[in-house]
C-alpha cells in the first residue's frame, strides 16, 4: 500500500482516525446493498476523516462483496489519491467538491436508486406529502441541474442546490441522488430514507393526488425530528 | 438499568411476565424488517403487559439490528419510562393513548410500509375487493385524521377510527399505519397483512376497477376466519 | 400423532409414500416464501400419496418456519384428517374436490400472491403475450367465479375453469390462485411462473398494450415446452 | 461424464480452461438470481472457452440451487453437446449462433427479467433518459424481431440488432433480454444493469415523460465510462 504522502501532519491520531473511518465506510456500503439502493458497483459512500482535509471513498467499479477496510482509498481535498492500491470512484470529484465548500458535512452517498431517480430522470422534486419526509427532509427533496462527469459540474450542482435548504438529499437530473450528513452514517441514513420517500410518494400519485402537508406543520414536524428523535 | 418504581405491585409474576414480553416484543420487530415494512428505524411494536398498567415498546431511533430484549423499555399507563436504559420511541404517546382506551387491546404496531402509506397519503381508505381482506379486517381499512406527534392527537385519532370497526388497522393520513390486536404478534399481523392487501388493490386499481364483494358476503368471510381459521 | 384410520390398506409402502410426501410438501412450502408468493400464513401446498385416494396438505395457520414434515396433515378423499395432530388448511376442501375430479392431478397450490391476485380481483384473465407463458400456460391463464369458503364452490369453481384448458393456473375471482401439476413440485412452479408473468404483463401494460402472440405460435411454444424443455 | 470428443485439440491448456469457465459461469448464475432475474429454472450464462470453439452453458430445467461446476455441459461452436451429462439449455441454439457470429463476444446472459421484459413485450425500445444507460449502453437499448425457438431465428435476431450497436443488450420482443460481453461476467453485468435502467425508465415514465439527454453527451458518457471507470 502506498505510503500517505500528504502535507498535513499524518500523526498517530490521523493514522488511527483514517482506519476507524475506513472501518465505518466499509461496513455502510453494506446497508446500500440491503435497501436494495445499488445495482453491480454502481453507488459510493465517502467520510471525511476528522481533523483533517482528508476523505476516504470507495474504489472504483469493485463489487460491494470485495470491499474491505484496506479496500477503502483516502484522497486529499482535491480528490487526489493519497492512500490505497486501488483508483478512487470516478465520483470522488464530486464528494471531493462537497467537503471542500460544506464544512459541516462529513459524509457523502451516491445512488442510482430506481424511485429517487425516476423523480431526477423526469426533473421533478418530490414534495413533502408524509409526516416521515417532514421529519427527515424538512420540506420537498430538490431536483439538481443536469451535469456531466468530468470537472467539478456535478460539485457544483449538489452545493448549489443543497445550500440554504433542509433537505440533506439532492436529486441530480437524469442521474442519480447525492445526500450529505454529520458523517458517513448519516448520509446513508438519508439515502435510504430519500428512496423510501420517493417510491411512496410516487405509488401514492399513481392513484391520485396526494394531500400536501401545511408548511408550518412540515416546519414543527423537522425542528422536533432533529431534536427530540433518538437517543441523547 | 433502573429498577421499576411505579405504584403497582411488582412482584415475582410481573417481573416474569415483563422479561417474556420483552423478549416476544424484541423478536416481533424483525417481523417487520423480514416483510419489508419498515425503512431504517422507523417503526415500532409494543406489548402490554398481562395484568399491569404497563406496556414494552421499542427504543427511540436503534437500528434493528441492535435490538435485545433487555433494550426494549417498559413504561406506565401515560407513557412514561418506568424500566429501560434509553428513551423510548418518539410514538410511545400513541401507544400508551390507545393502551388506556382499548382494554382489551394487548399490542399495537406503527409503521410508515409503503403501499399502506401511499394510500394514507391520499387520505383513501382501502376498499374490501379481496377475500382475504374480508378474512382480516372484515371491510374497508378505513383512513384517521391529519396529525401531529408531540400530544394526543394520534392516539385519538387511532382509538376514535378504530372503535366499532372491525378493521384492526388504521391508516393516519400522510403518515402511516397503526394497528391493533389481543396481542403484539396479532398486531404484528394485522401490519403484514394491511400492507399485503394495501399493495394488491393499488396494483388491481391501477389498469382498472376491482369487482366490490357484496356486504353479507363480506360480513361472512370476516365471521368464519375470526371463528374457524387456525388451531383451536 | 392419531393413527391412520381410513378404509384403505395402510401397509408399509403406503406409510413409506406418506412420509416421502410429507417431506416434500414441507419443503416446497418454503419455495412459495423465497419467491414471495405468501405473507404470513396466508398460502398452501398438497401433494397426492401416489396409489391412494390421501392427501397431505398443510395444517392450518401455522408459520412456514414452523413447518415440519411431521406437521403436514394427511387427509382422505373428502379432505377429513385421517393423520396428523394439527387441523388441516382452511382450503383443504377445494384441494379434495380437485383430487376427486381431475385424477391426473397430483399437487395443488393456492397462494394470494400479489401480480395474480390482482388481475383476479378485477375478474381479467392474463392475456397471452410472452413466449415463457405460451412454453408453460399455452394460452391465457382464465379466471374462475367468485366462491365463498365452506362448501364445495372454489373446488367447482378450479376444475370448471381447468377442464379443458392448458392454463395449471386460475385465477379466482377477489381471492388468489390455484395451481395444478402432476406433483406438488409442479404445482409449485405454476404458481412461481404465474406471479411471474401476471407481474411482467401488469407492467408492460402500464405504458400500453403488449403485442399479442399469434395462437399457432402459442401452440408451438407450448408444445416444444411440454416435450422439449428440461431434461429426458 | 462423456469424455470431449470433438475435432479440435483438447490438450491440458483446454482441459484446464473448460474447468476455469465452468467454475466461473456456475458462479455467475448466482447473481441472476441475487439480483431477481430470474425465476424457477429460466434463465442461462454461457461463456466461451478461450482459444477454442468450445463454450459452456446451464443445463436445461435445472434448478440454480442445484448447479455445480460440473452439471455446466460443454459444447461446440454448432451448439451440440461435447462434454456433460445432462442436456443443454433450451437457448442453447442462440447461443451457439451470437458465438460463430460475433468472434469478440466471450459471454452470453439470456433472462425473462420483469421490467425489460415488460419493454419488449410492448416492442419498445428503452430510451437513452439516464446517465447510467449512457455509461453502460451508449444509447437506447434495442428491439429484436418475434422469433420462435427452434432455429437460428432467435440467434439471428440478436447478432442483426446488436451489431453496430453500442448496447450489449436487446430485448427481444414479447420474449425477454439477451445481453453479450467480452466475457461471461461483462455480460451477466449487462443483464443486471439492462433490467436496472428498464425499471427505473419504466418508473419515470409512469408519472410524466422523462428528459431527453443530448446524443453528444451521451457519446461523451459512454466514451468516459468504457474508457475511465473501473481499475486499470
Amino acid at each position: 500500500m502506498r505510503a500517505y504522502t500528504g502535507d498535513g501532519d499524518v500523526n498517530e491520531e490521523t493514522t488511527a482516525a483514517i482506519a476507524r473511518i475506513r472501518e465505518e465506510v466499509c461496513v455502510l456500503h453494506a446497508e446500500l446493498v440491503r435497501y436494495g439502493l445499488v445495482a453491480w458497483t454502481a453507488g459510493n459512500v465517502s467520510g471525511r476523516v476528522p481533523g483533517t482535509d482528508l476523505f476516504v471513498i470507495k474504489p472504483s467499479g469493485i463489487s460491494y462483496d470485495d470491499l474491505t477496510p484496506e479496500s477503502i482509498v483516502v484522497c486529499d481535498a482535491d480528490g487526489v489519491l493519497v492512500d490505497g492500491d486501488l483508483s478512487p470512484s470516478s465520483d470522488t470529484d464530486a464528494h471531493a467538491y462537497v467537503y471542500r465548500h460544506m464544512p459541516d458535512v462529513g459524509g457523502v452517498v451516491h445512488t442510482h436508486s430506481t424511485y429517487a431517480t425516476a423523480w431526477a430522470a423526469r426533473g421533478e422534486s418530490i414534495p413533502c406529502v408524509l409526516t416521515a419526509m417532514g421529519d427527515e427532509f424538512g420540506g420537498e427533496i430538490p431536483v439538481g441541474p443536469f451535469a456531466l462527469i468530468g470537472d467539478d459540474s456535478i460539485g457544483r450542482g449538489i452545493v448549489k442546490t443543497l445550500s440554504g435548504h433542509n433537505s440533506p438529499a439532492v436529486l441530480m437530473q437524469n442521474h442519480g441522488v447525492f445526500t450529505i450528513g454529520k458523517d458517513a452514517r448519516a448520509a446513508v441514513k438519508a439515502a435510504v430514507m430519500c428512496e423510501d420517500v420517493a417510491r411512496t410518494v410516487h405509488i401514492a400519485r399513481q392513484l391520485g393526488e396526494p394531500i400536501p402537508i401545511p408548511q408550518d406543520d412540515v416546519a414543527r414536524l423537522y425542528d422536533r425530528y432533529q431534536n427530540v428523535y433518538g437517543q441523547r
